[in-house]
C-alpha cells in the first residue's frame, strides 16, 4: 500500500529552509501480531517541533537525519491485531508527518466517543494544547482573584486558552500579540482586558499603563525582549510559567537570557515545564476543559491547512506569526 | 557625646571606591522618650550592601545621598527610656555604619543570654547569614537524601552553613570557590564531597566529573559564568535557590544572564529569595542551627577586623573574594 512521508533531511540551521524536509513516496506492509495500521487524518504543528529537529536531545531524543518528521497526531484504525483497538477507533499519539503508520499500540490513547467535541478539538483544547494551558498556569502559577496575569503569544494556541482559564480564575488578563487583527480578536471575542501589538507598540511603555498594579504572573511563551520588559514589572512574588522560548527556536546562536537581578529583589519563582510531565493527571485538565467549553467559557480556534504536502510551507507560520489558533494540517478526510 | 559615622558620598559606578563614603565626625544628642542609645560593636559587611548603595530602589528603600551607610550590627544598650530593651542588653538591628545610634526600639532584637555562643555567632551562623542559609536551601530546594548539590561561593559565610546543611539532609556536596586554601577548608574541614577552584580550573569540565549522576540542586551566589556552567547539568526538576548575583554586582552596565533554555527542557524551578522574608520563621532556623552548632555538625568561621576606619577597604574584599569566611568589622569592644 502506498505511503507518504514528510523524511528529516537536514537539521534546520536558523529558518526552516524547504529542503531540510523531503516528502518521499513509500509503501507499507502488512500489519503483525498485536499491531494495528492507523490513517492520519490530522497532523498537529507547534513550536515545540522546531527543537527537534535541531539534532539536540532535550527532554525527547534527538531526531536523525533520514527519520520520518515526528508530530502529534490523531488517526483512524483501518486494520488491527490488537485486542484494546478496534478498527474505526480514532486514535491520538505521536503519528509522525505521514500519511498511514504501523504502531504496536505504545503510547497511543483511544479518542471518546459521541462527546459532541469535533474531532480536531482533541488535538486542540481538549489535548495536549489544552494541558499545556491549564497545568502550566494553574500547577505552575497558582492565579489569584484580582491577580494580574500577562501572557505572551496570547493568540496563540496555548497562550489563547491560558488566557481564558485566567478569566476563570479571577485574574486581570493582558495578552502579547503581533498584530491588530489578533489583538481585536482576544480583546472582544475573548474577553481579556488589555492587549497589546508588540510589533507595533513600546511593550514596556504599554505594560506600564495596562498593568498599574505591576505584574503577578507571566506565562512565557516567547523570550527575548518581550520577557525583559515584563520582568521590570514583576511584583514580589511573582511566578513565571516557562512555557516556551519561540523568539529563539530559529536563532544559530543561544541567545542570553534576561538578567537574573530582579527575579532575586522580587523573589520570584520561574519554572519550566513539559506536558507530557503531566500525563497521568490528564483527567483533571480534560474535566474541567470539557465543562468549561460546555458552559461558553473557553472559546478555540484551529487553524486547519488540508494537505500533508502543506505541512512545511504551514508550519513557517508560526515562527512569523501568521497562523490563527491552533495550527492543524489535515492529512485525510475524518470517515 | 562624639559619635563616629560612615556617610554615603557618591553611588558607586563598578568597584566600590574610598570616596563612595566619608568617615564624619558627628555628635549624638540625648535620648527622649521610648528611645535607647546603642553602641554598635560588630558591624556585618556583606555583597547586599553594594545593592543598597546604588542608588536603585530594590527590596528595600534606595539609600541616598548623605545617609549613614546602611549596614546590620549587633551592640549594646547604654542608656534606655523603653520598657522593652535595658540597659546592657545586647541588640541585633541594622544599626548602620556608626559607633553610637539612636533607636525607637523598632526592628532591634534583643540577643538571648547566656547560650554558650560568642556574641558574633548572631551575625552570622546564628544570625542573618544562616537564616539565609538554611531557608534558602531547606524551604526553596527541598534537599534530598543522595541529591547532587553544587554551592557556589561555596567558602562564603552563607555558602559555607549551606555545604553543611547539604551535607546533614545527605547530599552530595561540589563547592565552587576562588581560592586553593578555601577549597582545602571545604574539603578537610567541613567534609564535603569535591571543589572547584574557579580561577584554576574548567569549571564545566570539572562538574562533569565531580557530578556524575548531574546537578539536583544548585544554591546560586554568583551568576555569570560559574551559573552557565552549572545549567548545562542540571538534572530534570532541578531546583534552583538564587541567593545572590555577586559576580555582577560591580558591574556598571545590567548584564545578560544565562539563556532560559536548559530551565525549560529541565522543568527546573528557579526561585528568588530574600531572608527578610523569612523573619517570622527565624525560630525554625535557630533551633536547628544551634542543635547543629552544638553537635559539632556545623562549623563557622567569622572574619573580623578591627576598627571601623576599616570598614571600607574591608568590604572591598568581599568582591576580590580576599574574605575568609563571615565578614566583620569590630567598632568597639564587647564589655
Amino acid at each position: 500500500m502506498d505511503n507518504k512521508q514528510w523524511i528529516l533531511n537536514s537539521f534546520p540551521k536558523g529558518d526552516i529552509k524547504d529542503s531540510d524536509l523531503i516528502l518521499k513516496q513509500s509503501s507499507i506492509r502488512e500489519i503483525e501480531e498485536s499491531e494495528i495500521l492507523i490513517r492520519n487524518i490530522y497532523l498537529s504543528l507547534d513550536p515545540a517541533n522546531r527543537g527537534w529537529m535541531s539534532g539536540q536531545a532535550s527532554y525527547v531524543d534527538a531526531m536523525q537525519i533520514g527519520d520520518v518528521m515526528r508530530g502529534g497526531t490523531i488517526g483512524i484504525v483501518e486494520k488491527s491485531n490488537n485486542e484494546k483497538i478496534s478498527v474505526g477507533d480514532y486514535v491520538s499519539l505521536m503519528g509522525g508527518w505521514q500519511e498511514y503508520l504501523i504502531s504496536n499500540g505504545k503510547g497511543v490513547q483511544v479518542i471518546p466517543k459521541n462527546t459532541g467535541l469535533e474531532l480536531s478539538s482533541f488535538m486542540s483544547i481538549m489535548g495536549m494544547t489544552g494541558m499545556t494551558a491549564y497545568f502550566g498556569l494553574l500547577d505552575i502559577t497558582n492565579p489569584q482573584p484580582g491577580e494580574t496575569l500577562v501572557v505572551s503569544a496570547a493568540a496563540g494556541a496555548v497562550g489563547s486558552i491560558v488566557c481564558q482559564i485566567g478569566k476563570i480564575k479571577g485574574c486581570r488578563v493582558i495578552g502579547i500579540s503581533g498584530s491588530d487583527e489578533k489583538c481585536e480578536w482576544l480583546k472582544n471575542d475573548l474577553n481579556i482586558d488589555g492587549v497589546i501589538n508588540y510589533k507595533k507598540e513600546n511593550v514596556r511603555a504599554k505594560l506600564k499603563e495596562l498593568c498599574p498594579n505591576g505584574i503577578d504572573i507571566y506565562f512565557e511563551n516567547v523570550g527575548g525582549k518581550i520577557t525583559e520588559a515584563v520582568l521590570t514589572r514583576m511584583n514580589i512574588k511573582g511566578r513565571i510559567a516557562l512555557c516556551g522560548l519561540i523568539s529563539g527556536y530559529n536563532s544559530e546562536t543561544v541567545l542570553p537570557g534576561p538578567a537574573w537581578g530582579n527575579l532575586l529583589i522580587k523573589r520570584i519563582k520561574l519554572q519550566g515545564f513539559i506536558v507530557f510531565d503531566y500525563q497521568k493527571r490528564a483527567m483533571e485538565a480534560f474535566q474541567d476543559l470539557g465543562k468549561w467549553i460546555a458552559e461558553g467559557k473557553i472559546k478555540y480556534k484551529n487553524d486547519i491547512i488540508p494537505g500533508l504536502e502543506n505541512a512545511v510551507s504551514a508550519i513557517k507560520t508560526l515562527f512569523s506569526g501568521e497562523n490563527k489558533g491552533k495550527l492543524i494540517i489535515k492529512v485525510s478526510e475524518e470517515k
